[in-house]
């Protein structure tokens, strides 16, 4: 039964690198999307993020198979606990994928922010696909220095994300009301898409060192 | 056994009523404060958000404990899974109150959006406490038909929200960058705290009809 246990908890552990992967993905297309207003890449990144529910339902349906085959207690019923938590998370990232690409294609043909914020979001956009891909790597090696470079990473989106509203709110900022709302908008989304990694690093933190973190943040 | 489980979803169920109470509460005092600039409440809020955050997760343990003692399985299993859930949203809730409650702060002594705007964000406010205290009386009662009203008040907001980047957007408007910033995310919380809402109630529709809805959303 134990050994049964262990082999589905890795299927458990496979599913949930298997749907980073896919927001990984659809990441680094919707930062193109949004930087290059690419408009066939922002509708497939919006029509996939219905694999990524659809992929977050599987593993959830699972994981409550899980509990109620192998009726696990103490540490084990918290990994499969903190896998539904991981994977309603990845699912808001990969909400967060999808907004930043219909931002793209509202925009379309023109660029989502003017010239002045490009290098700022082309930034946070690559410090967001990094962080995806750590995420992967994390969940697949559960080697929690990974967790730590997580946190760094999402650290400087922090910052960017400040820097988006010192610029939009400066006295050399130029941006029509538009700029201002899609700026807002799409900064908020590229650090929630941030603050959501960091929140499966905590959790997959937990299941290394046994100190648990509460629902969510 | 049984007993002793109903009896223990009963309390998990009375903690979910509960935070919901906070939550509700919480959303009063924030659009109070958010309407007229009421720094001393605005602190309230943000202040008691880590009362919700702890209530939530005393209930997480509460339900994972259940978890590992009754073994619950087929629909019960649900049922404690969907509190984890429910739980989980409801601290996003509460974290919503705090980011209306700072933007009221961040602006104090000025009110946090201008003139014509602000019969808008009076009534979304209305409109998120209305919907905060039917989910409370949703989670008390179990009564699906609320579940339609929450769903209704949803509509009604996700209107409005559309409405503020119509003005925001329109030729009439002539506020300043921080205006716009302010508006697109005060509108934004207001919209994702129903959000919650309509993601709770689904998932108490699930508890009576036995269908089953995906991890968010």
């Amino acid at each position: 039964m134990r050994e049964v246990f262990q082999q589905e908890l890795r299927e458990v552990q496979g599913r949930l690198v298997e749907i980073a992967g896919l927001v990984a993905d659809s990441m680094t297309r919707a930062t193109t999307a949004f930087n290059e207003s690419d408009i066939a890449l922002a509708e497939q990144v919006i029509a996939g993020d219905a694999v990524v529910d659809a992929a977050a339902k599987t593993l959830d349906e699972l994981a409550i198979d899980i509990l109620a085959r192998q009726q696990p207690v103490a540490r084990d019923l918290r990994i499969v606990v903190s896998a539904l938590r991981i994977s309603a998370s990845l699912e808001r990232m990969g909400d967060m994928t999808g907004h930043i690409a219909q931002l793209a294609r509202y925009r379309f043909p023109d660029k989502v922010v003017p010239k002045t914020l490009r290098p700022t979001f082309r930034e946070m956009g690559q410090l967001d696909v990094e962080i995806a891909r750590k995420l992967v790597e994390l969940l697949e090696t559960q080697d929690i220095a990974i967790a730590e470079e997580i946190r760094d990473l999402d650290d400087r989106i922090d910052a960017l994300h400040l820097s988006v509203f010192d610029k939009v709110l400066g006295e050399t900022w130029k941006g029509a009301a538009v700029d201002t709302v899609d700026a807002t908008l799409a900064s908020r989304y590229h650090e929630r898409f941030a603050d959501h990694a960091v929140s499966i690093a905590k959790k997959v933190a937990y299941l290394s060192t046994g100190e648990w973190v509460p629902s969510e943040s």
